[in-house]
């Protein structure tokens, strides 16, 4: 990495992409390729991945769930039995839609952030909530036509969309989430354009990278705008049982059970290795999503989502949770002190109630990807902010991940990246 | 399922498929739809699925493995011990490739059956083979394109296809499988016709559901016809190691490293419910097929690939696949037997040497689809013809497996599903 230092994000999406471009549009199966083949791009996070593991490397890019606090061997346990005395069940093919007891569980897990009305039937088992993004875009999503976001989005659900050759379209957000406002300027906008919407994906508590919550009073509203617009709300609720302090704000779902589609995960409650997720969908839209799920993978696993039931029936979950709840709390505390004793005064940073992320501004036309290569050589990795915008421009922002750091080596990760943005402010 | 019977499989389908449109048709989200999704079905194997479960019944519907003769105590074990004292990279998020060590060890399982080149770096693991066909469209398929096909072939395959919105073309087979002189002559008519053809998807073992083999002569001409034409080869091959006597064929892969996506599976030499598969790619395709799958599933189950990865170390694995076949050509052979011992004199049948199905005939005229209702009132289940091909025209054959029923039970469903076939062919 050192050796050579691309110095604009032009020139780092240069670098790797001409090479293997290449390599496969001289090949006489480049004709075979599909529309949205193209479109499919390696996103930073991964970009970064390799280079994360790297010894003496201060990570804060990934979004990995800290598991030390997981009671493994009692989820061991819980496998070697499902495996002993189930196996014959626990290793067979199930239901397309996953297995009921477990769906019912859901439920029950949904229903402690406020939605008390689902009904097993229209929960739909997904291979991580990913999956089900996936799902949605098959279900709902032609080519050309948009789907609305906050800006900035999950850069996984960007790349979902983008496999879909849909029109992305980022709504701006202020500190509490979403504008309606500018939603409903960007419905009246598209549609003037001539282009159809069929969802807006929204990330409401403790946005995936901003950190920001769509405030309670806002919610409504924004239902009521899509509602009226005739476009389906996709809630991505990963997060949501991760708040620090005082009671979930109920979900966009819990008084809407017409108007959208609900996606939770056990990957940040539980453990993301086992790629379980969930839909949970509008009666009248479970049959279309269900085959399309099936379509993809026939049935989740098995034995994963029966060690899930195992372990929602056997283990003080909800405990579980609280312990989660505590540590990022505490770890997002470091994080902000680190932040306000390092970085210098021109950088501002949001303050989540929430979740694994920070979103910190640097100065206007200061593109911190560039800045990533630097970061890297003193030590530290962070996700730049151009990977959570649908658009191409350089990005003044970056994600800083605290989920899976301990509060020392966050401080320290965040003392080596500072000199890197002063730097690069002082040269602006 | 006694009190409305009805007799056709236009009204069959009509049934269901009705009501639940109707459902759907009558919402103002109707219009958000896209295009693929009214193509998406319930397949007729899922349609059967609970009803296999019925007691009493017997079940030569499902092409489910026997597990019974797995090791369970001691992969119960390597799963205790892998989320005991590997747990926290067992639950965490892994590569979207897939690990590394796995990859190496899928590329020893190929080579059992004859492809020795294979490059751990151009293996992607996915969730089951089913992902890596979705993901094979994904980065090949626009809505028109063609795919060609087997006729008959795999109803999950189809399904995926058909949520592509590709023109799915059947070459015609017999008993020594693909017709290369009908291949070449669908090409020159999909051509003529101005559509784009992408791949050919083959099953060359033991074809589901036919259990025809693809003979090994035919298959350098097979490969050869679709490199002239420019078309990719997909080779699934779930079931290529379970072959019950004699050396197996190499696959079209083995010679052919740029003009074949090779599929393999641990569905049916280990386990279904770890929905463990992976796709082995032409290395200037690699990038393309690893990135759509990333975007699909982020990665696969970690637990599972480190599950299997043990298993392969630890478990003499080739045994096990000797038990498998052993077991699979005992249960076969008592079909044979039964099928010889009460099938009426028109019906013929496909003699298998290896997998799990076998193919029946009936005369021309007689639709097997209704009379999959009055076998069920006998109290044996099987998967009609039509299930199995892209057209929707009814057909006069049907699928037997006979993989998860022990060898008298397969008698007793075969003594039961005669007379229910001989009435048939007596009221034709």
């Amino acid at each position: 990495m050192t050796a050579h230092k691309p110095t604009t994000s032009a020139e780092l999406a240069t670098e790797t992409e001409v090479a293997l471009e290449r390599a496969v549009t001289s090949h006489r199966h480049h004709a075979l390729f599909s529309m949205r083949a193209s479109k499919i791009k390696q996103s930073a996070v991964r970009d970064v991945f390799d280079i994360s593991l790297r010894p003496g490397l201060v990570s804060l890019a990934g979004g990995n769930p800290f598991l030390q606090s997981l009671p493994l061997e009692k989820i061991g346990g819980m496998a070697y039995k499902l495996v002993t005395e189930h196996g014959l069940t626990a290793l067979q093919y199930g239901g397309g839609q996953g297995i009921e007891k477990l769906r019912v569980q859901i439920c029950e897990v949904m229903a402690e952030e406020g939605i008390t009305d689902a009904d097993p039937d229209n929960v739909v088992v997904t291979v991580g909530s990913q999956s089900a993004q996936d799902v949605a875009c098959k279900v709902f999503c032609n080519p050309g036509d948009t789907v609305l976001c906050e800006n900035p989005t999950y850069v996984g659900a960007l790349n979902t969309f983008e496999a879909y050759e849909v029109n992305v379209e980022a709504v701006p957000m202020d500190e509490h989430g979403l504008i309606p406002e500018e939603l409903k300027r960007r419905i009246d906008e598209v549609r003037a354009a001539g282009s159809s919407i069929k969802f807006l994906y929204t990330i409401p508590n403790f946005n995936n990278p901003s950190g920001i919550t769509l405030a309670a009073e806002r919610r409504e509203e924004v239902v009521r705008i899509c509602r009226e617009a005739n476009i389906l709300v996709i809630e991505d609720n990963p997060y949501g049982l991760l708040r620090f302090d005082g009671h979930p704000i109920p979900p966009l779902r819990a008084g809407h059970p017409s108007d959208v589609i609900y996606m939770g995960s056990f990957s940040k409650i539980l453990a993301p290795g086992l790629r379980l997720g969930w839909a949970l969908v509008p009666a009248h839209l479970q049959r279309r999503f269900y085959l399309a799920s099936e379509a993809v993978t026939l049935c989740p696993p098995t034995l994963n989502q029966l060690l899930v039931s195992e372990y929602l029936e056997g283990h003080d979950w909800r405990g579980q949770i609280t312990t989660y709840r505590d540590l990022y709390a505490e770890r997002c505390a470091a994080m902000l002190a680190a932040l306000e004793e390092f970085m210098p005064p021109e950088v501002s940073w949001t303050r989540p109630e929430g979740g694994f992320f920070i979103w910190v501004t640097l100065p206007e036309g200061v593109d911190t990807y560039p800045l990533l290569y630097q970061a890297i050589d003193a030590g530290v990795v962070f996700i730049p902010g151009a990977a959570f915008t649908p658009s191409d421009k350089p990005s003044n922002r970056l994600r800083l991940a605290f989920s899976a750091v301990a509060a020392d080596r966050i401080r320290e990760g965040v003392r080596r990246l500072a000199p890197v943005i002063a730097d690069a402010i002082a040269a602006g």
